[in-house]
């Protein structure tokens, strides 16, 4: 086995991390316009006006401009019908200047979601949910990733570094999440085990693990004494809880915590992600990763 | 745990399995045709005269007709063309009565495999290796799934029974034989490993399992106190060594076995794939189920 670091766990600071990514992508972002005069362009897509979507749109676009990239958000009415949503994908899919297409989910409930993300050209689809790009990742080709697996794997690769023969769990099996970090768990050679609400003695299951993800929506369920000493501890959960404070509590008021203990936890694992703070800030950046990631392989140069 | 069955091992012998899927298929084809006038259609493509994909083709169309299909084989000469293979794909692709294609493989180093295999409708592509298909199975979607990985998993269905929450290890991590296999017991509910060329101390990781599956292409590596007792083994392994016999090896004769030691392993397994006369057996009934399926969804039955 590596050398896995030492208790009390080292905090994964997912700020410093996503820090330097942007810095990263605009370094790219510059060197391909002044190399080749591209500019990567990522189109948002946002239809209705949920105030959380409305947030993260407006985040996903600032950001994009802040690197240097072309941004163009497209704010639809609550009420607009498929096909005018699918005829946007299709002038998105044809124009030149856009590398990424992101709709942000989800999408008011008479639309179709999966014929929308369908109708995204694969080689566009920054947010790695089409068929063809899990399929492209299940293949061990060359894919568009969704953003968090892909922020989780450059976590480990900062922290823990060479994963090559470590033994990797992920506790979920969403086809968003749980999934696809096994797979790219597994292209690095880890040897990966997948558990999720019909395992055995999770617990048992995860003391095997010298990486550790958690990606199953169950405020702090994993707890210390299922964390093998020394252990990487990724954790993406996000989940609302009430306070602990009595008082807070009964104020309504409540807080975000991951689906690990993370107090017990962090006095056994050599690393760890805190909930907020953690992998939740790396998705954005590595969006616009993926912006790059895709305009390169449009232009012929990745 | 659920029970597993007592070694010595049960031997699971796959000419039983393939034979009553093959009849099976048969019920299934003649209902199509009395409810529907439908009549599944396969058709396989030979490029070139290697004798062994020869005859696997011939087998695979005689094992077609003799289940009540529509068959057709297509014998390209070796010198063929890539736009002629690409234009019978096509045609392939539009014929109504054609719910299955299947190219033999290898095929002649000139042409790209990787562009004919992406030709196939994946709706037709009855091998499963279309990358859209690859994506649906690792999205949970209805897919059409490579037949030896399908094959595997009636066979367990069939000794096991209900696999949900037995812990799984695959050895072998290839796209056309261990990845699949992951997914399916993924989503057969087990907590599913996958171990590989990188993996440490495999003996162990073997022995969590009580569903091993081994598909290394390493002669007999799977040892005896690697397998927990009661497990059960899949052995997907086909490779040809020298007979023991030492008067019979001068002579340069060879037979075929499997990635397990079988007489150490059927000591100490519940059951147990012989090779030959296991899984391999299974393929080509799973080539005629999987053009059933095909059929029915292209049909809008399924
Ligand atoms: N940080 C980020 O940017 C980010 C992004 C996306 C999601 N998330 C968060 O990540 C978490 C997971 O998201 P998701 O979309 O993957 O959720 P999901 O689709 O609900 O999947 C949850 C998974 O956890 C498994 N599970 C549920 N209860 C379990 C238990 N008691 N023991 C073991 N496994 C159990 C489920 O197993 P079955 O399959 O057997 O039901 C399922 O595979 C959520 O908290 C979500 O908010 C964070
Ligand atoms: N029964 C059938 O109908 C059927 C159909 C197809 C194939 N097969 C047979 O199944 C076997 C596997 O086929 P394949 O196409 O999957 O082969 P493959 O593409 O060569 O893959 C072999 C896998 O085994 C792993 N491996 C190699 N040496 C290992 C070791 N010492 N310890 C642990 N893992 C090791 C490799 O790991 P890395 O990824 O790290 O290199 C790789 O993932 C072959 O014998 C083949 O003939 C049978």
């Amino acid at each position: 086995m590596s050398e896995l670091a030492s208790s009390p766990a080292k905090i994964i600071d997912g700020k410093v991390y996503a820090e330097r990514l942007r810095a990263e992508v605009a370094r790219e972002v510059a060197q391909l316009k002044a190399d080749h005069g591209l500019q990567p362009g990522l189109a948002v897509v946002l239809v209705g006006d949920d105030p959380a979507s409305q947030i993260y749109v407006r985040s996903k676009g600032e950001h994009s401009l802040a690197v240097g990239m072309h941004s163009v958000t497209h704010r639809l009415p609550g009420d607009t019908q498929q096909a005018e949503l699918m005829r946007l994908i299709a002038e998105l899919n044809a124009d030149p200047l856009i590398h990424g297409i992101l709709v942000q989910l989800p999408l008011p409930k008479h639309l179709d979601e999966r014929a929308v993300l369908a109708a995204i050209n694969p080689d566009k689809d920054v947010d790695g949910l089409h068929v063809v790009n899990a399929g492209r990742l299940a293949s061990g080709m060359p894919a568009l990733t969704p953003c968090t697996p892909l922020g989780c794997m450059i976590l480990l690769r900062e922290t823990v570094g060479d994963l090559s023969g470590l033994r990797a769990v992920v506790v979920g099996r969403s086809v968003l999440v749980g999934r696809p970090i096994a797979q790219l768990l597994l292209q690095a050679d880890c040897t990966v085990t997948i558990a999720h609400s019909r395992t055995r003695d999770l617990p048992a299951v995860c003391r095997e693990a010298d990486i550790l993800v958690a990606a199953v929506g169950r405020p702090r369920m994993i707890r210390g004494d299922w964390i093998k000493p020394g252990a990487a501890v990724i954790d993406v959960g996000i989940n609302r809880v009430p306070f602990d404070d009595p008082a807070k509590a009964a104020a309504g008021r409540t807080k975000v915590v991951g689906d690990v203990n993370f107090k017990e936890a962090s006095q056994v694992a050599g690393w760890i992600t805190p909930v907020p703070g953690g992998v939740g800030l790396m998705t954005v950046a590595v969006l616009l990763q993926n912006t790059v990631t895709a305009a390169r392989r449009l232009q012929g140069l990745a």
